[in-house]
């Protein structure tokens, strides 16, 4: 058509590559469980697009789905195409509403090329933020901060607040959501005194300290002296125990994930001080951002406002080739990225 | 006065025996770290009443007062009379509104006597209910089993409940509310086979087991093949891991004390399956009774008119004797009671 309008990508002959899981890991993956495959890339059909991804999201919860285990989101197939959030531009459509030209995030990750049902893709507005925003700070991982210390943890104004793998992606906007909330305080954790830095210079928070330097109940003690209302949790194991220790009376702990254990071939050693959640009426609750989509639009609105406002800060660790994508899962699983890790596809 | 209105007793002489802490206990209690002593007995002040206790409670959550540890209620002090929940008789009065010969429950027990500030005391009827009933299924166990059901555990018409601890006095009434509620199925754990047919036969229960004849996780997945929606916990320890395995999707969890582990002098292994809250979104909340007092109105309309009406059963454990008290406290410590345990003080 001779027309200025973008038109359909002819799909006939189209290949792309996609991440496949070779086998399933136990304990650490290793890049042998994985293999990169070119393939063949179906037309889009009746209410379908074709999407060419830009950014592909990794993250912790991708571990669980390489196991055979019954758990909230099915397990990875072997030898087929794995899942993730992703954002790209739509090259074909078959949609109505969703034209050639439009972004949009949607959740066939982990392929250069994905045909997407538009009902299961949302568009995005590159002039509002980067694109890769739309996985991280206002994407998946913004909401699971959001949700998990709004509705979960139901954070007061005046508050102390313990966030764990805060130099992570929802890690580090959870503290900051805290402190644009009113909290009196926010401590964070992080693996590296680099990383401990960051916290405290770049996100606000009023300290931070690194696990790795000595026990987690000491650190959180000397950091929290008089306690801890509010503990946001990303890792599990030590620091689960050592914030429980911590909560005071009425005490909440959202529970949004525990990548210290995701690794392990054996049970970890539980929480020894469950009994305190008695006394101290304290709440342990575990969450899934999924079933809180209803708080997208506050959500948008308010992160939106203070990102234009400059009042919220985010780091992003790009890594860049499809090739590289199993390196980039790998090393935020291992805690070597900061911020929210995405996987560019230069086109 | 030549009438027939019950005065004062004469209390300048009065003496009576009361339970002192002697020792503090490490691991399990023994005779020896309680002092039965005889004291006098002051005169009432202005708004005071003088008690003679008739019934005396005893409950699980005593065992922590032994103990010389910052908890929600203050330590038992060495050399003092203990406190907990009894029912009496006024004997002598300086306060309005709470004559001589009425019935009060109030917070000074393991003692004969009491002077007791009227404002502590609630006045309670004996034609509606034994005195009894007022430590157990219309008092404080009873609450405890209505609000950790209904409020903490917001249980819903069509759910299956696990109780564990489930012929002690707050456990089977717990169980009981459930059916009454609408449960579809209600589990109780105890500790004999003889209390485990007192659970199905007497109090309505679906199934229950002795957690002594195997592993608690195969016998409640065996009694519960699809799963709990709701968890009463008066036992933690193994009973607490097994029932998180068990708990579907969106399960809550009431923690109302741990009985398991009450005595242990090193902290019990802790539940190795915290992780599976995360995915199945699961809640644990502890509670305390005595944050729920608004709910006691709805408490007594309800219970009392299952009473009435005979759809709520209960089972006390009676000793006899002031002396008996350490020996029934002792006893239900170690699950030889069924139901409510209480020492009867006869005039």
């Amino acid at each position: 058509m001779p027309t200025n309008t973008p038109t359909n990508t002819p799909t006939s002959t189209l290949t792309g590559r996609e991440w496949q899981l070779a086998a399933r890991p136990h304990g650490w993956p290793t890049p042998a469980d994985f293999a990169l495959v070119e393939a063949p890339v179906p037309e889009p059909g009746p209410g379908q697009i074709l999407v060419r991804n830009l950014f592909l999201s990794v993250d912790p919860y991708m571990r669980g789905r390489m196991n055979d285990a019954k758990s909230y989101a099915p397990p990875y197939e072997l030898g087929k195409p794995m899942q993730g959030a992703a954002v790209g531009r739509v090259v074909a459509s078959e949609a109505e509403g969703v034209p050639v030209g439009a972004h949009v995030v949607h959740g066939l990750g982990w392929r250069e090329y994905a045909v997407v049902d538009a009902a299961q893709a949302a568009v995005v507005d590159p002039e509002q933020a980067p694109l890769s925003a739309y996985l991280g700070v206002l994407g998946m991982t913004g909401l699971t901060a959001y949700v998990g210390l709004l509705r979960i943890a139901e954070l007061a104004p005046g508050e102390t607040v313990f966030v764990s793998g805060a130099a992570g992606a929802v890690g580090n906007q959870a503290g900051q959501i805290a402190k644009l909330k009113g909290a009196a305080r926010v401590i964070g954790s992080a693996g590296s005194d680099e990383k401990c830095a960051l916290l405290v210079d770049e996100y606000g928070f009023d300290a931070a300290f690194n696990y790795k330097n000595g026990p987690v109940a000491e650190q959180l003690a000397a950091a929290a002296p008089d306690g801890i209302d509010v503990y946001f949790d990303n890792v599990g194991g030590e620091h689960l125990e050592a914030a429980i220790s911590s909560l005071r009376v009425h005490g909440r702990a959202a529970l949004c994930g525990a990548i210290s254990v995701y690794n392990d071939t054996e049970p970890a050693p539980g929480p020894r001080n469950l009994g305190l959640l008695v006394g101290r009426r304290i709440t342990l609750r575990g969450f899934l951002v999924g079933d809180h989509q209803d708080l997208r639009d506050d959500f948008v609105r308010e992160v939106g406002g203070w990102l234009r406002e400059g009042r919220l800060r985010y780091r992003e660790t790009v890594y860049t080739g499809i090739d590289q994508a199993v390196a980039a899962f790998l090393g935020m699983l291992r805690g070597e990225t900061t911020g929210k890790t995405v996987v560019a596809l230069p086109e």
